[in-house]
């Protein structure tokens, strides 16, 4: 998979077979290989997965597998983007309606710890794909941080974060609270039947969110921007 | 392994086959190992490394290793664990003298950075644990925190930090965001050579103490406290 073909995030998934892109049925079908190779990697890891495995999981034939992807990295590749997709906009929609970018934070958190605890594939993937596919890792936290950080830098101008904190860095300090938060009090806290919770504990929540509002909220010398 | 083993951080290492502590002579054969071990962990991955590669990066024999470990795993743990004290290590060390609970915060980042570019393994070994074994990932993350946790109690208990903040949700929040600043902004920097720099960018070490400084300081209206 070449940078280029991993960067066009808006562009409709296409055959490798024919180059041409999906029907809706074709979608239909590429969504369900999606979902059963989500299972099978977060059960059983890369190196045990099979195509066979993930083919039996979607109920598809082996042959068709090959009208959309061409191997068990590519599909694994798909996987960590189609992943990232979701989980930013599970994010993004959070975050929609709130009042200020401290109050958008708090929403985004919310959402990414909602994707979390229902795709607890996501870290798994995320964590294997360093080792599979190091670009695609890449990718997946560099997106997730642009738009951070293009938030971060709109609400310095309008004076609702601190102007002195370095967007860039800011932004990857956000993402590994809520990555390191999330391990800890989602995915460790697996019950007998392997989910975690469906939500964060408040308690937690209200701790993070005191971070985030300390953390980003302008200091008091520097109200008169 | 079983979790007192692990636990018990103190006891000096013992020989698998005799059940006895190390001379000083074996305790410099297990540190030789436990290097050549996180060179060839960090180079080739869990699954392509080998007691054979391991043994012939420390020039010792063969037979000699199961004087010190039993399998390729036992190595792997005691590899994380010992990296795990180190870290640790560095961290405190740097925090000696530190004036303020945030200052010492700031100290120990450093420390963590420095450790970081100099055992670029740590993290690649670290992220493998989590499919290797799980329960040595969970020690890594655990020691590291239940020490940041109990400074904060106590900075809390003298005013320094905030006292509406969680300890230990910020101590996981802290860790969060040293792992990914330093996975973006030393890992993925590494030149030709595959060495990340030797600290990180000041504006990014300066970017990370604004952050640290906001999250932790009283706020204003507590300054009574």
């Amino acid at each position: 998979m070449n940078a280029e073909d991993l960067l066009d995030d808006d562009a409709p998934p296409v055959s490798p077979a024919t180059g041409r892109p999906l029907t809706k049925r074709g979608e239909a079908t590429r969504r369900r290989l999606l979902e059963a190779a989500e299972a099978v990697f977060a059960a059983q890891g890369y190196h045990e997965a099979s195509i066979v495995k993930i083919t039996e999981g979607a109920g598809i034939g082996l042959g068709t597998f090959y009208l959309y992807f061409d191997s068990k990295q590519s599909i694994f590749e798909a996987l960590v983007l189609d992943l990232n997709r979701r989980v930013r906009h599970s994010m993004t929609e959070a975050m929609v309606g709130a009042g200020s970018r401290i109050e958008a934070e708090r929403a985004g958190f919310a959402g990414f710890f909602r994707f979390t605890a229902q795709h607890p594939a996501l870290y798994r993937v995320v964590r294997e794909a360093e080792f599979v596919s190091p670009e695609v890792l890449r990718l997946h936290y560099t997106r997730i941080v642009e738009g951070y950080e293009a938030g971060l830098r709109s609400a310095q101008d309008s004076g609702d974060v601190d102007r002195a904190l370095d967007p860039e860095t800011t932004a990857w300090a956000l993402m590994g609270m809520g990555e390191l938060i999330g391990m800890r009090f989602l995915l460790w806290e697996r019950g007998a039947d392997g989910r975690p919770p469906a939500q964060l504990d408040p308690r937690v929540f209200a701790g993070m969110t005191r971070i985030i509002d300390n953390a980003l909220a302008p200091r008091a010398e520097e109200d008169d921007a």
